[in-house]
């Protein structure tokens, strides 16, 4: 199973691909960064990026960070708004979305939800197979979020299991 | 040329589209309500009909409501990912997107930047060719938009003309 991962963003956005087999490998990650323009340009190049990775790799989920409200309440629309894209060109795609907030990522990672953004950068190639140099920020928040969703699967395999009798 | 109005939500969706000639006439107006469902499943919903309404009128750019904060920062949020959804959409469909603050269309419509629901809801009628009975406030407030949107290609083509010799 193959699982695409972002951190959303419209100046800005980590893109990781993992795989989910036996362990978890990284196939693909990136920080994508899309030419300056009007909002909507961005948009439409972002979308694009996310069509022709979902064509390529086939992931059959999209694991996407939530958005919590920073002061820049603008950004925060328009990051929003980034969101929406990309979760309705993956839903149009066939994958299943499922959102995680940042708490549930650094507990996923570190096993501690105050942990800051450097241990959870730290735990990142611990976690994943990775043949590749991770370069930017964002790609390991991506592939973080990758990991959660992983391990958010297998933790709703073992709850969906039947009870041993 | 013909506006596509929309009065973006999640929940419920007004959607318009005028034919903005000598005369402002409304070729189209509704009240979208999607199915209840995850998220995704109504954003979907959403997508498609406003690709339907795109192929069926044919219309040149998109007029849609700006979001602004309210107390209920997840409804926010989630509206911003609609209209993000939306914005994607019709750009990939070739529309030039506009957007107009609650400011901006109360005073197109009715000359007052204060003025209540109750008062742009009386000017709807007045401002727009207009053949079947509006029923629902989202309709009212998607055409209010695109009243808005063709007094500001009327005020930009004036600007952009040459001066008079």
């Amino acid at each position: 199973m193959k699982i695409l991962a972002i951190d959303p963003g419209y100046d800005r956005l980590g893109i990781a691909v993992l795989n989910h087999e036996k362990s978890l490998g990284l196939l693909y990650s990136e920080c994508f960064i899309p030419e300056k323009g009007d909002f909507e340009a961005r948009l439409l190049k972002i979308v694009k990026k996310i069509r022709d990775i979902i064509g390529t790799h086939t992931p059959s989920i999209l694991g996407i960070e939530t958005l919590f409200f920073t002061n820049n309440q603008k950004t925060a629309l328009r990051v929003a708004e980034t969101r929406g894209a990309i979760i309705s060109e993956a839903t149009q795609s066939g994958l299943a979305i499922h959102e995680f907030t940042p708490l549930e990522i650094k507990i996923a990672v570190t096993g501690y939800g105050r942990s800051d953004k450097k241990s959870v950068r730290a735990m990142v190639p611990r976690l994943v197979d990775c043949k590749k140099t991770i370069q930017f920020d964002d790609e390991y928040d991506a592939i973080a979020t990758g990991i959660t969703c992983a391990a958010s699967l297998r933790t709703r395999q073992l709850r969906a299991a039947p009870p041993k009798v």
